[in-house]
């Protein structure tokens, strides 16, 4: 009976509720430095998982080595939505909006598709003003804003630009191959949330990347510069990378941007450790958000990422109490033992 | 490393995405005869589970066997209401609405909390109107009604009906217990998300339960009629037991409620199958809704619930196609090798 057994995923978040865990949340953590070393391994850090969202840094870094992020003059908070999952709140979808006219393209240009905004506060305000969700909502339309703005600068036809043969995907595939160490061609590849290619890599290899991103000695001139960037921007607009009130802005926020954060779909997180020089990566087997921020939390604080004054800023994100929708408290999300 | 690998719960559900197995869920199945025998069992079916809203059905029973439903005049839309976590449209609020006008009371007297409503349809309808949501809105919130009718009826005092010791909830507990033959007087117990108690009991007997309530041959008259009153409420209300285009909702229209199935938060599922006999019980490890859906349609399958007619008219439930927001197809979601 017990099929996936052999799956080697321990259990990483339980939820309690009363005298019982509920739930269980099991996975795989990696944390590895520049040089490849790995000093954090739980479960099998070499199986493929689809990055998703969880390396959007990485996927900014050909916006600014084309140059097109000069050219169109990007400031932090276009960068840092370049590197987001979104609210949809006014604001969010005010900057992408005029950055999209800044570089002669507008909403119907973007092929995220539309949903429902994030942020829980969005959609009452949307919908009271007689609104609708528009891609510009969709928590990727800063990244697509990006790879238009580098397709528009480098010549390339907005039309299209999803396809993994597009010049904007062939020009990420290459930063990501780079960054991670790896030869991308023969992975497993699937469509995103917002219809770009994801690609497969092995856990430790997501991790080298962030690794490499976090302390950026080993790279080109260019390519630190860029990377170099994109964390001022992450740190200097965290509630633009996600939205007030998230893990992720949460993080940003309390570490100014010395531990840099980043969600994906279906339970992947990635993290950034500058002072370290260390990468983190991690994927929940079952795709929850909720066991990923408790995993991510538990991993960097056992990595020694943040200060005790951080630490005791951000103890709810470690173990998260869980209230009903009368405002009692149930129960709690928290590491498990493997997490410890 | 394999902490929690002594848990037996295999993978019940894979979510696929391109060319990967990304994201999987395990977790427990038992479905078992009115006599106690065990026709299916995958994983730990004596670990305890919160049943959660899985066994509102049970809830209900004290509705009418108390005389309240009938004192009232109850038909078959507060009954489905009843057993209900539903979608919070105005057709759900308004029935509710009228039903605690009907017994003297009104929203100010229900204690469940206010949420957005779960229907994706219908934020936009109440925001759009100026709205905001209420108590009435919450999924929970006919059981609450079905509980301040019964209070009402046997002159308890309607406050503080959510606490364990209210003669509303004692009387619960006793139909929970004889359903299911179980005492729960030493059973973990948790506060469920709208504010009652929820106690845990293994999975084996949550399907005994379910069994009886499917097939009420060695239950009291009274018993009995009761049951046959719920069955048949949900069978003729569908879309108020959950909201159209739900899994619920939708077993219970295609199969015309010979097939009952009621869900729960946390990954937990209950099914009633009159013409077998049989109850069923289903709790994901993790905790996801998407896993418990599949894995109650293959169970089902398996157990031999559905004509073919039926499944095929249900086939998009047991494999699951999962479309990004361009409205791509990326995946699905399917049982895992221990439910084939």
């Amino acid at each position: 009976m017990a099929v996936g057994a052999a799956i080697d995923e321990p259990v990483l978040v339980e939820a309690t509720r009363g005298d019982l865990i509920e739930s269980r949340h099991r996975g795989v953590v990696a944390a590895v430095d520049v040089a490849g070393n790995v000093l954090l391994e739980i479960g099998d850090i070499g199986a493929p998982v689809y990055p998703r969202s969880a390396i959007k840094p990485l996927q900014a870094l050909p916006l600014i080595e084309t140059g097109a992020a000069d050219a169109f003059g990007l400031g932090d908070e276009e960068l840092a939505l370049a590197c987001a999952s979104h609210g949809g709140t006014a604001r969010h979808v005010s900057i992408v909006e005029a950055w999209l006219a800044r570089i002669g393209l507008g909403e119907a240009d973007l092929r995220c598709g539309a949903h429902r905004p994030y942020d829980a506060n969005a959609p009452r305000a949307l919908y009271a003003s007689g609104g609708r969700p528009t891609p510009l909502h969709n928590n990727c339309s800063g990244k697509h804003a990006g790879m238009l703005n580098t397709a528009m600068h480098c010549g390339d036809a907005p039309a299209g630009y999803m396809a993994a043969d597009h010049p904007v995907q062939r020009r990420v595939l290459d930063a990501l191959q780079d960054m991670c160490e790896l030869d991308l061609d023969q992975s497993p590849v699937g469509v995103d949330g917002c219809g770009i290619p994801t690609i497969a890599m092995p856990l430790r290899s997501m991790a080298l990347g962030m690794a490499r991103f976090a302390a950026p000695v080993s790279l080109l001139a260019t390519r630190a510069a860029a990377v170099e960037r994109i964390r001022a921007a992450m740190a200097k607009q965290p509630a633009l990378v996600a939205w007030q009130g998230t893990f992720v802005t949460d993080v940003l926020t309390t570490t100014a941007g010395n531990v840099i954060v980043k969600n994906g779909a279906e339970g992947v997180f990635c993290a950034a450790l500058p002072a370290l020089g260390l990468g983190v990566a991690i994927k929940i087997a079952d795709g929850a958000s909720r066991a990923a921020e408790v995993a991510t939390m538990a991993a960097l604080t056992r990595l020694g990422a943040f200060s005790h004054k951080q630490a005791a800023a951000l103890t709810k994100r470690l173990t998260v109490p869980l209230r009903n929708w009368t405002g009692t408290l149930v129960g709690e999300l928290r590491p498990g033992d493997a997490l410890h």
